[in-house]
């Protein structure tokens, strides 16, 4: 058994609470949040996990093996630093911190102390990206061409990030789930339209090879959409989060190059293909139960998770990136990595 | 009756020629097309309709009033200039011309000669977007936000135009009739995967205030997508021109920007609407015979189209400029008008 | 406060406790259920309430003004019963009872004793069909022509209900609500292809005008479909339950029959209208809630609740019907009211 | 080449045409209408077609092997039997006739002078019916269930046949195509809403064994529906015949059902299986070019159709029974095959 401690139980922290009270090899010892009355509210079904308002009292328990930081974004790198101190694992809800900077300070503290980071990228754990990367994997749809996403709904407008940040964040983490390489370049377009930060954002990742990437995220829309493209030449994906069924499609689809002839060299020669539509069986295990099985199983076997530190700084040199670039009026940002 | 003369009889020549005949207002007289099976072929069911492979028949005939121009897009300019120049008004087929300084010449010509010139803007002419010219013009959606675009399908890939020139040609033609407000600048993003020209395309233009206008078109998608949704700040419009009903819906929804107060000043205060949904009847009137009708009644009252040369030349300024965004990596190209 | 108790607290149970908790003006007093242990479970978010396992202890508070009966459909006649002696009100979830012999002599005693028995008719307290009983109400739709509901899916076969007693049930509610006549004959087909109930049944409700309804209820459909369509002489509605947007569409289409002519005497002169299509905003409240306010309204202020128990006994009445036209193959079986 | 004479070039007719006119076996020489304006207009793009609005022209004309009857049905077997009678093959639109005595008359006589009999059931080749009939006789759905189709749209009422001539007609001929079985029964209930002849439509077959078949067929109803749903104990087939990709899908699911153990032996223990989804590539040819080729094939090798006059009998005597049942208010009608 692992023992685990949660900090922070607003929107988020109930579900995880529940997904760590259900897994077989974890054990919920304390639950620490500044708000007493939530505290009690939250943890009136389950009286067996200890409360506390003081996050020392968790980096003081040395029967912690794992803390769960789910607080406002803000505050993440504080106490993920505290935690590896206390030579405690950590899972840490999206987005990992504010920079690139702090988060290369956790990860080089955590690979000193030898403890694992772990980022809740949640989508990369849920059964539809699985099987995605899975079919990619198998080399099913030939060369990826692009990746084009559309996030958006009628959403909250927040103020103190943009909708960047806020939805095109899970893209980000699945593109870099689902594919090895990364992105040379970053161009993003924003536009205020109330408050003082982007709500529409549209974001294209360049690659080497011709791969791209588009997102196209939006607080104000009328309708919420949530529907993703994979062109690969050989075959391509449609995946719609939204549907009850039939989430992932993947089409037989594509076209073949054929050679010019010299006539009619301004018309090119493809031969379209067109087949079969098959919609895999997805695996319906909720996100977060895998998420905490992944944690639970990287403490015990001391091995790095899938959604580990590097893969939260790598979605947040894009992120940084996105906004540099739309403060440049969309002119793409050079990425080092 | 106003006596008309067709070039160009390929693929769109036939609609061209049945709209015409149909018209009680419209004599179609003469078809001309270098291919003489081609005219035999077309012209079978018109017995009554001159054919000749020989184009200055047709500015010969001084009974002809109006010509309609069907050809490859290279010889628009030089047969649009023949016919001005031989009195004869002009109906052009999209894109109007290959760059904006013919354009210029062909408006300056016709003007000096007092003749008009009109553009296909095909999608312009058609029940959904003239509805949806009505909507906007009524104030019903409060000020306008956002325009956003999908276009997209698995289609024929071509080596003389990329797939901005070919696709977001009729986006740049709808926002032109539907907004009297001009781009600032444009910004293009396109990637190359087979052959010489761009095959997926990202466009973006923005205005002086915040409304901002993006479209994406693809000629690699395993579905056919034609999507847009138009942000109003009182209600929005979802257009998918794809299905056969409800084509254009309005939604009753928006969000109402509040004042902040003072202790939760990063949480913007604003209050969501979200009613009813209206799905207006559309006339299905087919667009090219509204079209027809136009042309018809611009040569008979001697007035200005609603698709005139401007509106062509200024969708050519914003193609022109996207050509040399993804040039520059979609750095912002600005626009002088 | 209306003092109330819950006895039954099965898969239905959980959310009547959590709606009479959230109710202002009710008190939940006591829960009874068989097994202990479910109690514990159930009710320990909600320490306040007391806990039984002994029916009578209910019976014997005479502080309880109303009694819920959530418990299988075999034990409702006898606990209501036992309420209504005890002078409690009673809101009994459908079916109401398991014979039309024992609803009335619930509704007797309950008469007599002036107390209310409320059927829990869910769909009843729905945003959609609450707003569809408006717009029929408003005779907007003309003289209502048809009824016809399809609910399928990849249900759980039962053995001791048939599919029309477990799925048809929602829509003979919902019919019984929204029209105030009642139907004079009843068809049902039905097949059994495992256990010993059918798990398909075709049910048709035939009327003294020409109006018809007819329901396909069916627990071995590969895809859950849950559509009604409404048709009247001047518009029609149709209603999608599975949609999370536009549940219910109004059509402003119909036709007008025109006198026929001598000549043409064998083609019917009719004038299609084809216009809007309205979608309008549904109160999303919880069903239950509004049951819950129902229930307690009707014990406060002494009134008849909208699904009273000569509703169920109309549901229970057709629902035996159906029984006795399946083992007739489908011969039309009178109703007598 | 085999000669073929069209009788009839109303509505259908001109699809005829075209298709014989395409099919490189078939050599089209007389096209017979009463309407000599008619024929001249359907045949002005067919110069090479001789033209009568005298029947026994065609009669007399010993070249023609073949005749295709697109009259009204009235006349369909007075005009088939002089055909037959004069040695010539027929193709004759549906329904076959107006009853099923003339229909065995005409087997009769073809029989006798060993010619084919060929009925128009278009849909039978369709790419959509020929899939799901090849997926069928490959025993991947295991027993088939039932067959349930919903075919409703707001259609033009007619007063010389009613609703079940008129749409479930093609339904029954699908039925009558994808399986070897005849019904036993048949249920039928209708309304009429205006003119004399039923406009909704519920049509019911029953089997020997457990399989059912049912059909909803409407002219006034708001939205156009053609959704099939084939339940197999193994896989379900869903054909919506509307959609432009994916009109046929096959699911992976069903239920397997367990013995029932003593202790519950009111709740059947099945295990449900859901697995993956995959829609079939269709063939898109169109169906009349299909039947082109068969009618010109079964001249030439002189073999029996796969709609032959037999399939037109079938469906003529469940219509027949239809009409029966409709009077008996859905008591179930016996057929004798």
């Amino acid at each position: 058994m692992i023992n685990i401690a949660v900090v922070g139980c607003g929107y988020w922290g109930p579900n995880l609470i529940r997904n760590f009270m259900a897994n077989q090899n974890t054990n919920l010892l304390w639950v620490c949040d500044l708000d007493p009355q939530r505290l009690d509210a939250v943890l009136a079904i389950y009286p067996s996990v200890k409360k506390t308002t003081y996050f020392p009292d968790i980096l003081e328990d040395s029967d912690i093996e794992g803390v769960v930081i789910s607080t406002p974004v803000s505050n993440h790198y504080q106490l993920a630093k505290s935690c590896l101190e206390n030579n405690k694992h950590v899972l840490v809800e999206k987005p990992f911190v504010t920079n690139s900077k702090q988060a290369l300070e956790l990860i080089a503290l955590a690979e000193e102390k030898k403890l694992q980071i772990m980022c809740d990228h949640t989508f990369c754990y849920t059964g539809a990206v699985q099987k995605i990367k899975q079919i990619i994997d198998s080399g099913e749809l030939g060369d990826i061409l692009y990746y084009d996403s559309v996030r958006v709904n009628l959403g909250l407008i927040q103020n103190d990030v943009n909708v960047i940040w806020d939805l095109a964040v899970h893209d980000l983490a699945i593109v870099d789930f689902l594919f090895e390489k990364k992105p040379t370049s970053v161009s993003a377009h924003g536009v205020v339209h109330t408050g003082n930060s982007e709500n529409i954002g549209y974001l294209i990742l360049n690659y080497q090879d011709s791969f791209i990437a588009h997102f196209h995220v939006n607080w104000l829309a009328p309708v919420k959409i949530r529907k993703t493209l994979i062109g690969g030449n050989k075959k391509m994906i449609e995946w719609n989060d939204l549907v009850p069924a039939e989430k992932v499609k993947v089409y037989d689809k594509g076209i073949d190059l054929l050679k010019c002839d010299r006539e009619q060299e301004n018309k090119i020669r493809v031969s379209y293909r067109s087949g079969d539509i098959f919609s895999p069986y997805l695996d319906n295990t909720e996100a977060l139960s895998n998420i905490v099985k992944e944690f639970a199983g990287c403490i015990k076997e001391n091995r790095i998770p899938h959604t580990d530190g590097w893969a939260g700084l790598r979605v947040l040199k894009i992120l940084e990136a996105a906004d540099e670039s739309m403060h440049l009026h969309g002119a793409a940002v050079e990425l080092d990595w």
